[in-house]
């Protein structure tokens, strides 16, 4: 009894990540029911952005110009290539601030399980960048799994041939992290990497 | 760094029920990256359904037409109002198919905490239904909540000088209840409304 309209429309809102069919149905009931309020800004900024933005042939990065502002700005340090996953973490990375220097999104890590291969990810292309540019630092920014490690690691085979110090985020107990929640591999990584107090 | 369109995408999305800013920032990069699997079918049946979906003036469902197919449907017990709190409910009715009646949409429940008194639901409306239609029973079939027994016993009130049977659905053990798990109002009111096994 449900119209098709309303069924496409909680079709496409169930295929985004992390909504199943009913919170799909929720959402497009209150879209229907407050059109001006959501579905119209939501349709302008889906219409928008979809026009809009585009990736960067550099980085990965999405932005309205290409290349992108981060590869575009004059002021960053162009000797340092931050390697990330997602485009996500180069959000956190900037929502931080701290660092100044470019990145190349991967798109993911290597998974044998969801068949995600070298060729899937932008390794070739970070390649190409250090033959290219001027990088002295390539700092591979990936997860602390199994496979963001794994990824890591083909990263650092494929380019140790280049002038590049190759650097990884450090290993711990997270700021704030209490020892007697730390799972053991954590524990064991900060004991072994330990430093001296100066 | 991420730039207006993208954030004006994500603030949209964000205004769903039930997303936070995290859950929308996925939803939009997954959008922009998948644009033909994802943002355009959205965007295509976002249109449809604003252009075409509307309320039912009677029965306060949606649907491409109004009257609302299941209120022009000839074929269904037009004696027989159930009384709902939203069209989620609504729908949850029709995927089980067993009644046949015609339905009235109130658009919630009356709470005091949420500010939502008579006057926000569609009760005069029904009342008006009452006093045009040949209705002989409604069905008030409102969640076991204070809230919505509450809403139950004023529209009761409100109904009961006409000649309808006023009902509402059976409380007590939930099918595949188990007895040791049922809280105490529940298992009292399944004791209190006891049946004989004939």
């Amino acid at each position: 009894m449900v119209s098709s309209e309303i069924d496409k429309l909680i079709n496409s809102i169930s295929k985004l990540p992390g909504l199943g069919r009913r919170s799909a149905q929720r959402i497009a009931l209150e879209l229907l029911k407050h059109k001006d309020r959501f579905l119209i800004p939501l349709m302008s900024s889906l219409q928008e952005a979809g026009n809009k933005i585009i990736n960067c042939e550099i980085c990965g990065n999405i932005d309205t110009i290409n290349p992108c502002s981060i590869c575009q700005d004059k002021k960053r340090d162009r000797t340092k290539i931050c390697v990330l996953e997602n485009i996500s973490d180069l959000w956190t990375f900037e929502r931080t601030g701290f660092y100044r220097g470019l990145y190349h999104v991967l798109g993911g890590v290597l998974s044998a399980i969801d068949g995600i291969g070298i060729e899937a990810l932008s390794i070739d292309h970070l390649v190409k960048r250090l033959q290219k540019e001027k990088i002295n630092e390539v700092i591979l920014a990936l997860s602390a799994t199994t496979q963001g490690q794994t990824t890591s690691y083909v990263i650092a085979e494929k380019i140790e041939k280049f002038q590049v110090d190759i650097t990884r985020l450090a290993q711990g107990v997270p700021i704030g992290g209490e020892v007697h929640y730390l799972d053991e591999n954590t524990l064991n990584t900060a004991f072994q990497a330990r430093k001296k107090i100066t």
